[in-house]
C-alpha cells in the first residue's frame, strides 16, 4: 500500500539558495509515515500512548535528485519496505508532478516506555503487515 | 546585567528571500534568555528540573529592522526587563557589528508541573533579579 | 474574509516541554496569510514574481494562551486588518476546535527588488483591498 | 584533518520525545562542514561568491545511536572523506563527552550558477584536498 499526501513548499522551509533546505525533506518523510500508519487503522501517537511503543529512527537516508522551490505542491508518496519483529522500515518517495526530486528511507526499531528495545506487540504487528499488501 | 553571545547564520537559518527566515529569530531569543540565565548561575533546565518551575512563552514581539544573511556573524544581547512574582520579560537585541537588526521581547509565568501559574521560589527569585543589576 | 486552514502539528513542530516551540506558530502565520492571499486570486509568489514586490515581515506579536501538542488538528484563521499604500497589517487566530490557541499579528511593508519601500501598484492594492470585504 | 566544533541543544531542537528531532541533526552536519571547510582557509560563502560554485547535498546518510537532550554540549567532528574531480564526502560524527550519539555523511556535487555539474576549480580543489592531510 503506498500513501500519498501533498505538501506546499513554505518560505520557511526554504534555505537561500532558492530551493527546499535538505534538513526539511526529513519532516515530509515524517508526515508520509505518519500519514501511512494512520491509513492502517492506528495512529502513530496511539502507538506511543496505547501501546507504550515508541518508534525512534535509528537510520536514514536520502537521495537528492531535483529541487523543491517554493510554493510549489509537492506529493510524498510513503510505503512500508520492511517489518520485522524488531524493526520496521519506511521508504519515501517525493514527486513535484510526476518528477522525482528527491527518494529515501528510515529505519525505526520498537521501544518500550524504558528505552528498552522491544518486540512488536502481536496487534500492533498485525496492524503495519496490514500496510504490506497491495 | 547585559548577555552578549554570537550566533553565525546558517544555511538552514536563511529563506528563499536569501535572509534569516523572521521565525529563526525566536531561536536566537531562545539562546540569549537561556545565555542571560546562566550568567545568573543556573541554568534554565535546573530550573524546571530542581526547582520544578517551567517557564512558557505567553508573549513575543520582534521588529525586524534589518537583515541578517548567511555566514554573518551576529551578536544576541539580552537583559531582564522585569521580574515580577508572576511574571518575567526579556528583551532582545540583535546586532551585526554595530548594526541593529532585530529587537523584541518575550513575557514568560512561571507554573509548575501540573500546568499551574504558581509565584517564583523564594530562591528562584532572587538568583534572576540579580540580572536586574548592572 | 477570513481564510481558514488546517494543520496537523508533527514531531517536528514539538519541544522537550511536549507542546508544539513557540517560533513554530511563526511557520503557521506564514501558512494563514499565503493562503489569505491566495484567495484574493494571486499567489505570494506571483506578487513576487510578476509584480516584482517583496513583502518583508517588519513586526511580529504572538500571544500563546494554550498549547498545541503532537497530532493535534489546528485551525489557522487569517484576516487582512489593515492595507494601507505603504503596509500591510495580517491577523491570526490559532485554534484547537473551538479553543484559542494562539493570536498575532504580522507587518509588512512592499519594497522593490532593489529593498526600496515603494507604495502597493495599484492593481495588487485593488486586490489586496478585496480582502477586507466580508 | 578533523573539525571539532561544540554546540548546545535548543528547546527549538528537540521534540517531545524529549530529544533532539532526527532532522535538526542535519544543520549540525552543516555546522560542520562550514567550519572544516573554513579551516581550509576558505568559507563555503566564498566559494559561492567568489568561485561560482556551489555544493549542493545529493545524498545524506544518518545514524542514529543514542539521543542528545535540551541543554547538553555535544560535540561535531567533521572530515573530508573523499574529493573527486565531481565530487565530495563529509563525514561526521557527533558525541556527547565520549559518547558518540550520531555518525552520518553527506556527499555534495560542484554546479556552477547555471545548475550544471562541473569539475572544482584548480585552486579549490587544491584547498579542500589539504583537508585530507592529516
Amino acid at each position: 500500500m503506498i500513501n500519498e499526501v501533498n505538501y506546499r513548499v513554505l518560505y520557511g522551509d526554504t534555505d537561500c539558495g532558492k530551493v527546499m533546505y535538505y534538513g526539511n525533506y526529513l519532516r515530509l518523510f515524517e508526515i508520509g509515515r505518519t500519514e501511512l500508519i494512520r491509513s492502517a487503522g492506528i495512529s502513530y501517537r496511539e502507538i506511543e500512548e496505547k501501546k507504550g511503543i515508541i518508534l525512534p529512527v535509528v537510520e536514514v537516508f536520502a537521495k537528492y535528485k531535483a529541487s523543491a522551490k517554493y510554493d510549489e505542491i509537492l506529493t510524498i508518496k510513503t510505503l512500508l519496505k520492511e517489518l520485522k519483529p524488531y524493526k520496521i522500515v519506511f521508504e519515501y518517495k517525493i514527486f513535484k508532478d510526476h518528477q522525482l526530486l528527491t527518494e529515501g528511507y528510515t529505519v525505526h526499531v520498537p521501544i518500550n516506555k524504558e528505552g528498552k528495545i522491544v518486540r512488536f506487540p502481536e496487534d500492533l504487528y498485525q496492524l503495519l503487515a496490514s500496510l504490506l499488501k497491495k
